[in-house]
């Protein structure tokens, strides 16, 4: 029996400029442009493995150890989409084997919990469609792929680069120029971090799809957000990146997520993400930036109450001291830090507290349930690991 | 020595469609016009005397019992309005006592707690310049005076008068067309009621001035607020409270509370009114409304925590029967209903209970201290009743 097979890892990626909209459900097209950073894919990344094979008679896919139905309609069309590529490549080249008729099985594992509300669809599409093209030898560039990856879910389409990215929602009707496309790699500014405090929800929030169906349809002020205020902000985190410009681009980000929260809240009924414990994390952030003088820090969030702070590495220790200050019990810093480096967040935070005019409030870890410092990183990699065997199903 | 004296009792009101931003910051003057309810003074009122003589060297003023200093540049803008208004009169009629170059002594006390965060800024300068403006007989229209108070706080102009009000904010520099109207008088719907959920807040909120300076300054979505959202739902609120149209109404007035709260999220950096009580006490008015199938009550937030439910008293024991079951604990009911009243909305309760589909939270009423029930009411109202004694200084 032949099987064919292919791998890859494919990254998260956190908006600073947030897309909240369709103007096209069913192919999942954005109401405005949005940009993020591609998070490093050492700490959360999705590993997927598809096999192809004569003998398999139907698609299968399995999700971190357990099979999964294939039915939804976005990863059909991601499917198809992929299938009908390689049929044009098999139709010009008799030689191919007709692969695209087979049945696919598709294994995918993420590398952090699932239930810690990360944007794990992203890495999710992004590696089911980049492991499909590989194995299909696709000779599409990847923007042209990207677009494969937005119709399962809208944010994937930017996990297909590393670095700093962008997400052209384009005007065409049929999605052909809403592709995700580089603004710099990380080599050019490769010394950004992200510190995500997971914080605990009350509940399931509002699926992100029927809530920007919310938002659409109901907020007055979004349809300034999309024609007024996004399309210069977009313009001016690109120039903000190529500069590596962080006040300028922090300010951004943080306005744009809370101009994201506000149409939420100014839908109806009201969309709520941010919780008391978000509330006082972004207030925090801006007191660092006030005690430092200088914007240093800027916290963004996703449809949920986490946290994501960027800041840069040289300030890694004014910025860490606080937070480890306030959040030392909960897990994730011993993941990157010793003890004695952590001492010395301890020794600096002891040696500012005089300083520090704002409060600090000793509650505010029970709210957070884990840290992830991680930074920006690589897209999509291949790699030598694979979740399927030599028969083409999931490894043991 | 003669004293001349006057008392006067004046409102609570709660904006409806929200006051938030100044043009003038001096003058008082907003950017957008806005509507209120006047609420009963049974429940919430200040009581103001004022007094002046000939021997009155200078201003005085006692609040709640203690005496305070009256060197606000607005309580001085509004006695300075005040006096020389009354000069006018004296010099037109000269057999009138010059009683406008006299000392003034002020007293003044709420029927509510001052710490609860109630809008008590809007009956203080209302009941003061209303009983100022008795003292010295003034001629003018309610209207007119209404620009007095509106100098002292803003809001307070809309105190002036009782039932539905629209405070109209003008287009002149000098002030002169920003001025409350009556939209409906009390009589017009009188059956609108209110329940106020005293929320606890974690600490201080940003005061309002400063708040309404930072959005102004910063928030991108204000501007199509002011400019677009606002303009047009005044008319549709009059409109519904013409009609008497309590869905409409209710549905603008949920919108409006939404679209401010918004506005401080979008401002940098981003103010927060509502904390978590306060959503959970949103989600649950949305709740009640969908359980009942038609909207029968409307929440509001000022920039605090506290929500005021306004419903039409034909309602009442459809809305209290679910705020008795999840605030029976905090007080205030008493002072309304007997204990058999309140059982009835127990039983009516329960014989729903079956029915609900959206989950309760039993430890809601840990974020409320106290519920005031309330319900539309009138105008500043004559009193016999005075804080002054004979000597013109707070009675003992």
């Amino acid at each position: 029996m032949v099987v064919y097979t292919a791998s890859t890892t494919a990254p998260v990626n956190i908006a600073t400029l947030k897309y909240w909209g369709k103007r096209d459900k069913d192919l999942n097209l954005p109401t405005n442009s949005s940009i993020s950073v591609t998070l490093s894919q050492d700490d959360l990344r999705t590993l997927t493995s598809v096999a192809t094979s004569e003998e398999f008679k139907q698609d299968k896919l399995w999700l971190n150890g357990k099979e999964e139905s294939l039915n939804s309609e976005r990863t059909q069309n991601c499917l198809k989409d992929l299938r009908s590529l390689r049929q044009e490549l098999e139709q010009s080249d008799s030689s191919l084997p007709k692969i695209s008729s087979w049945g696919l099985h598709i294994v995918s594992e993420n590398n952090f919990p699932t239930a810690a509300g990360l944007a794990s669809s992203a890495a999710g599409f992004s590696a089911l469609v980049v492991a499909i093209a590989k194995l299909y030898k696709l000779p599409q560039s990847t923007s042209e792929i990207s677009k494969i990856a937005r119709k399962g879910s809208g944010s994937a389409c930017r996990s297909l680069f590393g670095g700093y990215v962008a997400w052209e929602m384009g005007d065409a009707q049929d999605g052909s120029d809403s592709k995700a496309v580089e603004v710099a790699p990380l080599s050019h500014w490769s010394n950004l971090k992200a510190a995500i405090l997971v914080v605990s929800a009350d509940k399931k929030d509002t699926p992100s799809t029927s809530g920007m169906q919310t938002t659409v349809k109901t907020s007055d002020l979004f349809q300034w957000r999309i024609k007024e205020v996004v399309p210069k902000r977009f313009e001016e985190m690109k120039k903000s990146i190529i500069d590596k410009n962080f006040p300028v681009f922090a300010e951004l980000t943080m306005k744009d997520s809370n101009s994201f929260h506000s149409t939420c809240l100014d839908s109806y009924p009201p969309i709520f993400y941010l919780n008391d414990t978000s509330k006082k994390i972004i207030k925090l952030v801006h007191s660092i930036n006030e005690f430092y003088g200088e914007t240093i820090a800027a916290y963004t969030f996703d449809a949920g109450p986490n946290a994501v702070i960027y800041y840069e590495d040289f300030n890694e220790s004014k910025i860490l001291s606080f937070l480890y200050q306030l959040f030392d019990k909960v897990e994730g810093w011993s993941k990157k830090f010793s003890q004695d480096e952590l001492n010395k967040f301890s020794s600096e935070f002891n040696s500012n507290s005089s300083k520090i005019q704002f409060q600090l409030d000793d509650e505010l870890y029970k709210g957070v349930s884990r840290i992830i410092l991680t930074k920006v990183g690589d897209g999509p990699q291949d790699t030598n690991e694979s979740l399927v065997g030599a028969d083409g199903f999931p490894k043991a």
